[in-house]
């Protein structure tokens, strides 16, 4: 069992939204998915992911004791991940520190497409100076902003925009934008790879599996 | 179907080694496995590289041919990655290429361990600064010493001076090690991660079968 926190505030069936793409993707996952309470704005700044950290700590042991095999943090901010990873006897993996590591894959100028206006930290300790530029779409400022039409055109003018800057592969700095499964159509608006964050949090999340198991 | 190309001529159940661990590793995977002719030795210089890549060349085509999914290259070295990725339609994968880009994820101090005296382009490319050094087992010249009693304990010796000279995570350049299954020994005796080849351009044409799904 994979168990996966969500830093927003939700109702059953949106917090569940990660996990059951990653099930999808994944077959052999089995998931189970938890918010943490009192954030229905989740986390977009320094206040937000401070209150958010012990909450995180506690979904993350909590899921431990439930016996999952891995701790999914399905956020792009990675909030808390290096202090609660040494707290946890099985592996944590983050959405920001994945889809960094991955987009490595795609291209030498990587930019990152969030809802923060500078890119979260491990984006910056991933890439490094392949780390082009980060951008925020226009009117967007917490992970419900990206809901609705409204949302879903800002985040494609953006792209457009990073493409015509020179970027040879976007990474989505947001899980919101997985919920809303917006990556393919960036790809197909921009021409250029485009990734999605909870797919490369279950990746890396599979790769750790494999390696635990490897005998 | 995923096509997997190995770059040393060897009987069938040998042949088919990389790809059995693939499917044992990724169940959605169904691999069909073929080798170059006349290269017993594989490839582990310049000239045995020259003349595989019109090989690797041709087996990819007939994979493309075959229908396959994706073709994964299952060499470190690469040879002819990016000549032949040009001319498919399907997605082709490296193991050089994929095992450093995993790598990044377990360090900053990254050494790569094969079978050439030089750590392999790609490792180069990915890693960059990342690439601490390269190394060797005493007495290994091609993928065929690393088999028996000798070449495994020659593996083990020297990834432990990596160790004991500031790694913080190996990565294996030699497909050969992956044959021997020797990553989770060589974790063992370093206490570091060891990237293990064949699981990790498993994990990369996973993402990419994903991405091309991916609706």
């Amino acid at each position: 069992m994979i168990g996966v926190i969500r830093v927003v505030t939700q109702e059953k069936a949106e917090c569940e939204r990660h996990g059951r793409l990653l099930e999808s993707w994944f077959p052999e996952f089995s998931v189970i998915s938890r918010c943490i309470p009192d954030q229905p704005e989740g986390v977009h700044d320094e206040a937000s992911e401070a209150a958010a950290i012990p909450k995180i700590q506690k979904l993350a042991k909590e899921f431990e004791e439930l016996g999952a095999d891995g701790v999914i943090l399905s956020c792009c901010g990675d909030p808390g991940l290096d202090l609660i990873r040494k707290e946890l006897s099985v592996p944590l993996v983050g959405a920001g520190e994945s889809t960094a590591l991955m987009a490595l894959r795609y291209g030498e100028r990587v930019y990152t497409l969030g809802i923060i206006e500078d890119a979260p930290e491990n984006y910056k300790k991933v890439l490094k100076e392949r780390l082009i530029d980060n951008a925020v779409p226009d009117g967007v400022h917490c992970t419900l902003d990206l809901q609705g039409e409204k949302g879903w055109n800002a985040v494609c003018k953006k792209a457009k925009s990073l493409k015509e800057n020179g970027a040879d592969v976007i990474a989505l700095a947001c899980t919101g934008m997985a919920s809303i499964g917006i990556a393919p159509k960036l790809e197909a608006v921009t021409g250029i790879p485009v990734l999605d964050p909870v797919m490369c949090e279950g990746l890396v999340m599979y790769m750790e599996l494999l390696r635990k198991n490897f005998k």
